[in-house]
């Protein structure tokens, strides 16, 4: 990686923490100003760089002359630099709706996205993946059903005790989604002798749900570096 | 895959989300007639499948004639197409019991097993579990000692201190089981000293308790693709 | 397995599930004299197959007469079968501490130590984790000082804010141990913003901590059973 | 190992057991006087040792003479070694200052860093870490990533129902990375319809996060130990 493309990603990622830390109440009302002239900053350097890449595109003879610039301009990553400048000029307009303003702040954290010009290694896992895409949306098929069937269980014997809760398949999911991943919150839990027993056997069945997506990319990782190794000692 | 399947699947999945969001009483609250109306649609449409089914059937030798086409309704997936329909005119009985309302609201679900009909991928999941059941019924005896063996540890010392959550040993089954599986809901926690040090001894043997069998899949997926690349080389 | 062994291991589990569910109130509250007369008849079969064993061992020389049959009652499985019964005699006596009863009730379930008797299992599991020890204890130490590390951290900077959580090293181990093991039961969180940050760190470090072992026995039984098919093949 | 050193390291351990004890207020309340005589004693065999290895460290060429003794006490272990004498001499300034008292009574625990000097384990655990630090580094990457993206997701759809918890960005990763390590604690939960979706999708992605480290260390553990048992097949 050449030293500017350092400055450009060392830049992308203080902009991201800088939109980061902005959206923290406290640390707005510190220095008012602060956060905007950061981001005046950082989208005046944004805007410079990319006026220098729309000049230096002409070297690529695919994007020679105004047409050329033009196509450039609609490509995928100039569309992406883009998008790390523009939000800040329509950040005038939205300061009454606080929806409206909290999505307008995370929209510069689409920055990152622009990283992804200076990296491969998401080919390589992608990769690596893929070549297990039918285990994977198999084990997912499998923990589709599980949860589907622990709700209906659950909302079974609980809909009674804990109709807030467990009134619907849709919310006992949440209750299920929380079990099966093993992250129990522990906000909504079954308080039915019934209830208990069929949780205790979704907590179980979430080993399994952990254990064979873990199963199969353990497997994938290592055949593909076993492939990596191989490749090299025939070289 | 034919068209005429990926619809059928299509109906199938439709059918299953209406019976799941029919659950939430806030969406039947909201057009108490659109449920009814589309379950109607959806059981028409299964019966006219059916009835298309067993006039079809009749191209099966086996099948041929009325005695042929009273086994295939009595073979496993005419039944399993069956228990898509009947569910419905069972609907008009059971309106005053909340249970068995919520029961029948749920049989409909059965229908997801319809899609086995079109799916060879479980055999394979089932091949690779079972080329390891062993291990992974050792395991889990392992489990169901430890299971055992911390709620005996969390009764003799937490009875007296929480008889409500700990006061027999099925009763601290629940919080074995939400500890050992690190689910950890947070519901039942020791309180005492030797509680709390029992509680986290469980907490560790609880990693060795999704360590094993994840352990086991690993090594057995890796061994079936790998069976399976070596019987695609030597061909 | 021969079928008297079958019908002693099913004796074993029935007595075993009878003092788990003895130890319930409501259970007792329903039939009081219920549980006794099932613990009486379990022990009387006990004593059976004790005296029946005891007769037969005579037939292995090394048991032959009234020195061999001693030496018999002293081996371990021997001791163990008797285990099984005199917890029984015992329990006339304690019936005032509450604790005491609690264990005399417990230690019927050492009666599942004679399964043990009737299974190999057991080695093949205790040699995979044995080939392995090393690098276990290894695993074991990382995650020993990384809870040690934890509980200095937030007792360092919570003890001020939560006394009685946090206002010692062993308290915030308790802390420690439920988040390095993604049990997570949240009776016990920081609450300041340094507390929250180490407590961020140590639930990723708790990631690694179940990531070692599980590296290390997925790799340790993926060699045991190819060692197991190539001694196989070789023959 | 030698039995001098393994009596160091038992005088290692037995010193932080103190020191961790000594933070426990009841304990410090049940004898005031034990612990501070315990850590003199401590500290006066640590010095007797690091004088004795002064004395010995004459035997090494490179340590002879009066130059050579002040070249070894600014060698790395002699720096450590004194670190385990010197915080005791400070501790009688800061009495007043419950942080700074804090603070020097874990400085005693740094004494463990001293075992370092008599283990070569930490060496193997660390190259079987570097191997894989290109694949470990990515799936950090990964999980960076899922870790903003989630707490972006909560704090659009929260931040208006909870201010308090989702309020911003970095309050929303506080239950973001409870939620993807699968902690889980429960002391913060969405309560929104959307918030509890994307609740969900996180926790599903949290074993994404969890199996690909799993993964990559199963990988390369087994790599590791395959590697070593070449590597004696050969000789």
């Amino acid at each position: 990686m050449s030293d500017t493309n350092r400055i450009i990603c060392l830049l992308i990622l203080l902009a991201s923490i800088t939109a980061i830390l902005e959206t923290e109440p406290t640390l707005r009302a510190l220095s008012p100003r602060l956060f905007s002239t950061l981001e005046a900053i950082f989208v005046a350097m944004f805007m410079v760089e990319y006026l220098l890449r729309l000049y230096a595109v002409g070297e690529d003879p695919r994007y020679r002359g105004v047409t050329g610039r033009v196509r450039y301009v609609f490509s995928f990553w100039a569309l992406v630099d883009l998008l790390a400048i523009v939000p800040y000029f329509l950040g005038f307009m939205a300061h009454n709706n606080a929806f409206l303003l909290r999505l307008l702040r995370l929209v510069r954290m689409l920055r990152l996205a622009r990283l992804g010009r200076f990296s491969q290694a998401w080919a390589a896992l992608a990769a690596a993946l893929k070549s297990r895409s039918h285990e994977l949306w198999l084990s997912a098929g499998v923990a589709g059903l599980l949860l589907l069937f622990s709700s209906c269980c659950l909302y079974l014997v609980e809909a009674a005790a804990q109709p807030e809760a467990f009134g619907s398949v849709p919310r006992a999911l949440w209750w299920s989604i929380a079990t099966l991943t093993t992250v129990g919150y522990g906000d909504v839990t079954p308080v039915t002798a019934l209830g208990k027993f069929f949780a205790g056997l979704t907590a179980v069945a979430g080993i399994g749900i952990i254990a064979m997506p873990t199963g199969i990319l353990a497997a994938a990782f290592s055949d593909a570096f076993q492939q990596k190794r191989d490749h090299l000692a025939e070289k």
